[in-house]
């Protein structure tokens, strides 16, 4: 079946990985650009992507406990700069509101780029006592931080995320948590967005604004590239000092809480897109596709195939699939690549002799997979071919990911990799923040993504200045 | 069994309502203030009432055809003055971003007070043709109007709200769409939030600003005052000329679509409280109680006791209530006046002597009235004693508006209403401004909140000037 303009008007990835992003974003309807310098406009299609991770992501964190609330979106400038590496971090890319009405404020208000500040100013009226601990709480809001380059979900002056803000009585729960919350987020990139990744602690350089540690989840783009998928930072008690937050301990002394705080954002819409799309459009993880499935009739004027497309639609959405008929009067081969561009995971194509057969033909959208099965069992050959695809799409992004990391023992292999081998690099580090800046000039922008978990020994000597390594570190580009 | 000190520190409704309403969002642990002028930080508890109001709307939206969409926050001062009225409404309340970064923004960017003029922008871009329409979408979204005097979810600087905004091909089929979410917010506000209301339409003076006809659903409080509680705006072309938004009709002509917008806020929050509430706290309509039932086990140290409530809620929360038990050491009196002041709808109570003849108590929160059930059918009996207490709630309501509307049938009835006899007032009006504002200044703040659907006539002149009556109009005080 001959691929309409539409298909061929995108960009190849080998190409212009670049465009072809903005081609896919743009054709699947996932965002529009907007008169405002760096927002975009998350159209009906893209919105549901992100109704579908908060509903998974939403779930998780009460199933642990979590409860959300609402904080303010301004923060006064002297809130923000209770805390010094904090503001530091976070000043420079705040909008300021400066004018209330017709009046000129006396204090700037930011616009919050993330919550801390306004979370510790609330958690210093409701904590007193250990019993008041741990608070667990999250929110899901939009947040801005002003960016002189954007492109749509990977990097825009505003951004919707989610917030989770915690308060513990002991180091040792607080750390637990931000391992905790870490393990949801791989679960979650894994299990629902068929993303594998590398998950590890930053170094200090990278660590967030006023955190202790960071840890994060780092997946890689089809191109090699890394985008931080989330983070979840251990405060340890530094804000609750800044902000005087303290409760009576178990044995009656005054204490300070420890903090956690953690966060995943409409960048996750951005790595989906880059890690599973091709050279015909975006390809969507069944888990969060707003159409899992298409049903195309084939030869639908002929009598009887409407009807049964129609009873196949009803019993699957009685099933739980979110399913939708392209009974249009667009031809089945417009249909096809108007449904590959727009990433629907499972096709259903069903004609007068699939009928006559009582079968109907699944389409694999990542492999083009076709198998014929039987009507009478619709239901569970879709959930069957839906789980199907989310494996056939976490296999090709881990093959991706293990093609495309490599391992660097000497400074001229590293280099080697960062000029010719698009990917992750795996190598030694002494623990400076001195070598970190060299190889990330000396590159052209190769960082450290972060000290995995479980840190293979490729050296004694860091790959850059070649004085004892402390640490390996996966390195790489990132969005 | 006595009250504690808990309950007893609220202020009467009576003595001082606006006290008491204070009393009961702080107590009740709905809202904390925050550092920030005129913003709200909305806590577990009150966020949970506005995820169930969400949920219940957002139903309702999509089995209509809506889909939800996310617009920017920001809009350009150049974009804002596109259509005179609207600027001219809503300028002298907007927050202003004049600084982004280290750099002063060469245009101010105004934060949403209200998002018509973004989706006006957008609509451009994706409205061409009659085959484009209708364009059903919707936002949940904060917004900022600068407030000077603020009360939690009364009037707030920054709200929570959803709105609506839709373009349609013809002038008939806006209209059908504006009446269409009137209606939806109707049953909404009956049948989830127990609030029965006056709906109607507007007057001149009192509609949105760029909007045609404005619709609006006016609960009234327990104490007389008037909150508008939602409101659907009906635009004609008037925005679409503005932003020059057009498409090739049926007829192979240009034309302008036709649009209408609609929106509720956190604002419904505060009518819950101040339509159901009493002095013993808050009293939660239970199709958005966050916890429909609790319950309390009576003499819980002994055998058996915690286990058969335990027993209880497990099956409840099988059957779909949201449940909960406190097995803390508070005295049973103490949980009795938490869960009254959190307005917990239902309260069943279990204790050994219940657990030997098979049977425990539920308690209205609304009337306080007792029924001793067979724990062998708890299910079926707290999802009648649910739906008890919103019909109890419903019908109180209601009495409350009939009791409080009066009507006036001369100026000198009306003036000794509008001082006497807090509530409503019908009255019949000559359709002039002039006596809208001279009965504003007169009654010092009573004024039109609509013209009902179904108008009485209780004369034939105008209750201020005497000239020939056009409407029946529903006056009143508003928050």
């Amino acid at each position: 079946m001959a691929k309409e303009k539409k298909v061929e008007q995108i960009t190849s990835m080998d190409t212009d990985f670049a465009q072809w992003y903005t081609d896919v974003v743009k054709k699947a309807e996932l965002v529009d650009y907007s008169g405002v310098k760096g927002c975009m406009i998350i159209r009906p299609y893209g919105y549901a992507i992100w109704e579908n991770i908060q509903k998974e992501l939403d779930g998780r964190f009460k199933a642990l406990g979590h409860e959300n609330v609402y904080m303010p979106m301004f923060i006064p400038e002297s809130l923000l700069q209770k805390e010094k590496d904090h503001v530091k971090g976070f000043a420079p890319e705040c909008a300021w509101v400066t004018v209330g009405g017709d009046n000129q404020l006396s204090e700037r208000l930011a616009v919050r780029p993330t919550s801390e500040t306004l979370f510790c100013d609330h958690f210093k009226n409701v904590i007193h006592s250990y019993r008041d601990l741990p608070k667990l709480y999250n929110q899901w809001v939009n947040v801005v931080r002003w960016e002189k380059t954007t492109r749509p979900f990977l990097r825009t002056s505003e951004f919707l995320w989610q917030e989770g803000h915690t308060m513990h009585e002991t180091e040792e729960e607080a750390r637990e948590e931000t391992l905790r919350m870490l393990g949801v987020y791989e679960d979650f990139y894994l299990n629902v967005l068929a993303i594998p990744a590398i998950t590890g602690r930053k170094t200090e350089k990278e660590k967030f604004a006023g955190a202790i540690e960071t840890y994060t989840i780092e997946p890689m783009m089809h191109n090699g590239v890394a985008l931080q998928g989330g983070t979840s930072h251990y405060f340890g008690d530094g804000f609750a000092k800044a902000f005087d937050i303290t409760f009576t301990g178990r044995d009656n002394t005054i204490k300070y809480p420890f903090q956690t705080s953690w966060g995943v954002s409409t960048r996750s819409i951005g790595a989906i897109i880059m890690t599973h799309g091709d050279d015909n459009g975006l390809i969507l993880p069944p888990r969060v596709a707003p159409v899992q499935t298409v049903i195309i009739p084939v030869a639908q004027h002929k009598e009887g195939v409407l009807e049964k497309a129609n009873e196949i639609k009803e019993r699957l959405s009685a099933a739980g699939v979110r399913v939708k008929v392209d009974d249009s009067d667009n031809s089945a081969g417009w249909k096809y690549s108007q449904y590959e561009m727009k990433g629907v995971p499972v096709r259903l194509e069903i004609g007068p002799r699939d009928i006559e057969s009582g079968v109907c033909v699944l389409v694999s959208r990542v492999s083009g997979e076709k198998k014929t099965v039987a009507i009478e069992s619709v239901e569970s050959e879709v959930a069957a071919m839906l789980d199907y695809v989310h494996n056939e799409l976490v296999d090709r992004a881990r093959r991706n990911l293990a093609q495309k990391t490599n391992e660097a023992r000497s400074y001229e292999e590293f280099l080697d990799c960062a000029q010719n081998r698009p990917g992750f690099i795996k190598a030694m580090w002494c623990g400076d923040e001195e070598c970190e800046n060299k190889i990330k000039d000396e590159t052209g922008g190769v960082k450290s993504r972060c000290i995995p978990f479980v840190e293979d020994k490729l050296s004694d000597v860091c790959v850059c200045c070649g004085k004892p390594a402390k640490h390996m570190v996966v390195w790489g580009r990132q969005y």
